[in-house]
């Protein structure tokens, strides 16, 4: 037996929760023009709404972003996830924003500041799903065209 | 300080093991043709040199990799990853191949025989690649163009 499916309000806070976590990770998925799909583990900021990623600015996942301006990413481990689908809000080196490179700095255990090779990626969250199993696959998604369902409070 | 890194033939097998998990999952990227990125988390089995998932025929991670030919799998947390990329071999309905499904009954731990609307995608390894940290990053490749590079002799 499953246990109860979370309310929308339960699923926004633990996804919150798991967005703001100290030294989080996501698997970040982009395509390249060719439909060629790219995936790999980065650790996340959440900063004013948006989701940073610290890459290298030459890096599969920064050329395809910045050509697609799309990502999907996947937080939390495979039976307990948070699924977001983001587009490009701007891609900034990432000294150039001070707000950026501390908010980074405070989540994430490490800084990319000071190597002029690395690119901020500021993600706009579009869609923010998030399930546990098949009976969590109904009510699963918590935001839609960039607007909470449940207008968190919390949300920062 | 990091642990010192795995040599080829400790990630092939910590690899092999990751892959042949009960109940092992991977989050599944896949692209559309006009390179819009999907990601989902579906459970695998490792059965014949191949990875197989089943998922309905008409869900857009099938739709994506019939079309492309193409996915990329993460599988394992973030901070100990193995990164496949395949090619469709093969998209054959659940019960049209008994070992197929007799395979992923037995590493998995449901069971889509039964529903007509469930497909195997039946998917070749290409490149397999396996890393723990920064450190890691190097030598993370264990198999390329379909071979492995260390010969596994347990590769079932």
């Amino acid at each position: 037996m499953s246990p109860a499916p979370r309310d929308i309000a339960a699923r926004t806070a633990d996804a919150l929760s798991a967005l703001t976590a100290p030294a989080a990770d996501a698997w970040v998925a982009t395509a390249s023009a060719d439909g060629t799909p790219h995936l790999v583990p980065l650790t996340i900021a959440w900063h004013d709404e948006r989701i940073l990623l610290a890459v290298e600015g030459r890096s599969l996942t920064a050329r395809n972003v910045v050509t697609s301006g799309r990502a999907r990413l996947g937080i939390g481990p495979t039976r307990d996830v948070v699924v977001v689908d983001a587009t490009l809000d701007r891609c900034v080196p990432v000294d150039d924003e001070p707000s950026l490179g501390d908010a980074y700095a405070r989540q994430a255990d490490w800084d990319p500041r000071g190597d002029d090779a690395y690119v901020f990626l500021v993600l706009r969250p579009v869609r923010i799903q998030a399930w546990r199993d098949v009976a969590e696959l109904e009510g699963r998604t918590l935001m839609r065209d960039g607007l909470w369902l449940n207008s968190p409070t919390d949300a920062a």
